[in-house]
């Protein structure tokens, strides 16, 4: 009898071993993409590093991070990325650029801002922009800021509905404003004309998962108030981001005091321009009521440090807007004579020992806070951080992933020093937007290098002919 | 007889056709490497920019330079490198590192220079360093300077001697001198000890070609009045060069001022240790008296743009130094904190840029500028002008291909510019040192990166531990 009962208990606990093991097979998940192994560096709350740690995507989204150990039982995957040895980040955000730029890849340097803009920038641009000429300037950006780990980038340019369609081929994340101006410019006449136009491209691009259509008043050195005013309504009446240009350099600063009496962000905040809706890049020249100002209204701005160094503009009060608790982005800014490339790995350095040395002080910014500036609060200065900027369970799947095997990334101390100070954009080798994967080792897999490199010289020489 | 007479014309014609050829076959001359095509970069006196130019090289030596098809008719070649369509730069030139420090990259940033000496750096280096860690230490440095494109460098470290023979092996010129300092270091226990230890390796070295073995006092701050008089005194002895760090921390400057009444400059000046002999790194802290100085005594300055913002050292009167016709050179210093890597492509691209932006003038140090502090005038404040820094007969044949094919490459409108603002280490492809092809297509030849990089981690992790 004892016996016959240890029989039927045993027969019992393999059948509920057998149906567990079944149920637990049952219960994998399957996500469409695993990335496993390296170390994982979240940018979530907690900034939480993780070794040996893994990221399900399930469609568009992360369905779950964690061990890889705990994933791995979790989740069956249709594709596999192994990270292992490798650095996972969550994909930088260049906040502001004007990509169609690219062809126009220092076109002038080493001289004042005046004359770069008059004698080089706006005859050039005048001569040579069309719809052809951003569509390869929008894939020669997109295919050098992918190779360099970027996933989202917030771009100010003409003919931007053409920029869309094409980063929209390229898999990358954008938030795209068509630039208005009271002058004439390559696509518009009139700020009326361009309206219309932006109106148009709005609603076009309403709803799209990696588009995100914006209104660009250029600046209020360049807009009249009307043209701020009516810019700002339109994008409210479609709940799209409205980009600006503030307070870059003293000039601006001295000319609203004159006009106005009153601080460029002050001005924009006495028009109702500013809001949760609005990036303004560069804020340089922004004292302490001006950045309470900027936090009160939720604005999000964007440090651009090779921009400032390379056109002299100024040094942006960043550890400052940081500590009254602005969202602090970070971007490259154009590449035509005023970086002269779209390397945010390159801006964080910067953005770091621009900080130390003017406040001569080397805890000023530090590699955390400007990698933070390169992800989290770059979506946060976007208003885009529920979407994007760490790595989260429900977040979109914009993921990089970097090499260290490299004579620069050996050893390593501490993971943000290392990223920040040590390794490069060539050291980004796989890059995932929205879940899908649009670089693997190296290659860029939507855009067809050996067709952009070719054009770009033909366009190259072109641009060169026309200022003769 | 007319006719009979044409004949012979004729045919002594055609004769002497035939010798001419084959005299002219007979005349061609034997290279041992041929680099042809590319846009030649020269940096010598006329800053000469050449378009499918061509470089023979005989021996370690350049025979002739000058337009691919002038080249090709008078050379033939062993050994050939194809640069069409690429950069032909001579190789650049670190003025000042700790190479071996490669080994603590990234050990500790983003605090004080003190606490960043005192609880990190020193522990860790009597702990850790000894002739191991410096081979495999400048091992490592060499692969990434070689990759980036560096030919020449400056060291100052322990166990120099073992870092001459691993510079050696790798093919690379160093300028490498071992460390004096008033208290006991890894390799040493007095200056005492590092000057007999020094004696030896100027006399082992003597005569090498591609080493040459220096005296290296720290500083004024670290070394007795006795001990620089007494390291010159050694390096005169020997015709050496004399590493030291001049003026690079306002410190440095106060308490030169408090003790001597006089600037760190002009207190060396006045221990006759400034002479044609001295390669000064950083020369932050130096007035218009100290500038007239450096020029007088013809004393070589070195710049380290990320190093002096790392730090929050200060930044060096670089056009000011220029002007007085100082010459100066640009460096990387190490990279355990101050940098964190030996990139002089990136170091070019911060020069320029710390100079507009702290003088507020986009025209205070152009691409040309700093492409010359990386160059000829690296070799001029090494005082090693008339063999290596640009690409001239008669100099060593020490050069670098850079591609153009890469999306941050193109267009180009300005060879400089693009260079130095849109340009990357990993855009350099082949490095020639001596004649001798040390890098190809990014494989560098002479060192194991697959043993290199794996026994860096190792290291990393003894030191981790160590400083627990």
């Amino acid at each position: 009898m004892k016996r016959g009962l240890a029989v039927i208990l045993l027969a019992l606990a393999f059948f509920d071993a057998g149906k567990l093991a079944a149920q637990t097979a049952a219960k994998k998940q399957h996500a469409d993409l695993l990335v496993t192994g390296g170390t994982l560096v979240a940018m979530d709350g907690d900034r939480r590093v993780l070794e040996d740690g893994a990221i399900a995507v399930q469609g568009d989204i992360i369905a779950a991070i964690g061990p890889r150990t705990d994933i791995e039982k979790q989740f069956t995957a249709t594709q596999r990325l192994d990270a292992r040895g490798k650095l996972i980040l969550p994909g930088l955000i260049n906040g502001h650029t004007h990509a169609p730029m690219t062809l126009l890849r220092a076109l002038k340097d080493d001289v004042t801002l005046d004359v770069w803009l008059q004698k080089y920038i706006f005859p050039a641009e005048a001569k040579n922009v069309n719809e052809n000429f951003v569509r390869w300037g929008a894939r020669l950006a997109a295919l050098e800021m992918i190779r360099g780990g970027t996933t989202t980038f917030a771009d100010m340019y003409y003919f931007e509905d053409a920029v869309a369609e094409e980063v929209k081929a390229t898999g990358m994340r954008g938030v795209l404003g068509e630039t208005v101006l009271d002058f004439p410019v390559p696509d518009s006449k009139s700020p009326a004309q361009t309206f219309a136009y932006t109106e148009k491209f709005l609603q076009r691009w309403k709803g799209d998962a990696l588009i995100h259509a914006a209104v660009a008043p250029h600046s209020i050195y360049t807009c009249s108030d009307k043209t701020l005013q009516d810019a700002a309504a339109l994008a409210r009446k479609y709940g799209a981001p409205i980009l600006i240009h503030v307070a870059e350099i003293k000039k601006e600063l001295d000319e609203s005091r004159a006009k106005h009496s009153m601080s460029p962000v002050a001005w924009l905040d006495s028009l109702h321009v500013l809001g949760p809706d609005v990036l303004a890049a560069h804020c340089v020249w922004v004292d302490a009521d001006d950045r309470k100002l900027l936090a009160q209204r939720d604005v999000g701005c964007v440090h651009n440090p090779s921009s400032n160094m390379m056109l002299a503009s100024g040094v942006a009060p960043v550890p400052e807007l940081r500590a009254v608790g602005v969202r602090v982005g970070l971007g490259t800014d154009g590449p035509a004579g005023s970086n002269n490339d779209l390397d945010l790995m390159e801006e964080m350095d910067l953005a770091a020992k621009l900080q130390k040395i003017s406040k001569m002080d080397p805890q000023a910014l530090g590699a955390k806070a400007v990698l933070e500036m390169a992800t989290i609060d770059g979506a946060r200065a976007l208003h885009m951080e529920k979407e994007i900027g760490s790595l989260e369970t429900g977040k979109k799947a914009d993921l990089i992933v970097l090499t260290l095997d490299a004579p620069n990334a050996v050893p390593m101390y501490d993971v943000y020093s290392q990223i920040v100070y040590a390794l490069k954009a060539s050291d980004v080798e796989t890059v995932v937007i929205g879940g899908r994967v649009v670089m693997r080792g190296r290659r860029v897999l939507m855009l067809k290098e050996e067709e952009i490199l070719p054009k770009a010289r033909e366009y190259g020489k072109k641009v060169k002919e026309s200022l003769r």
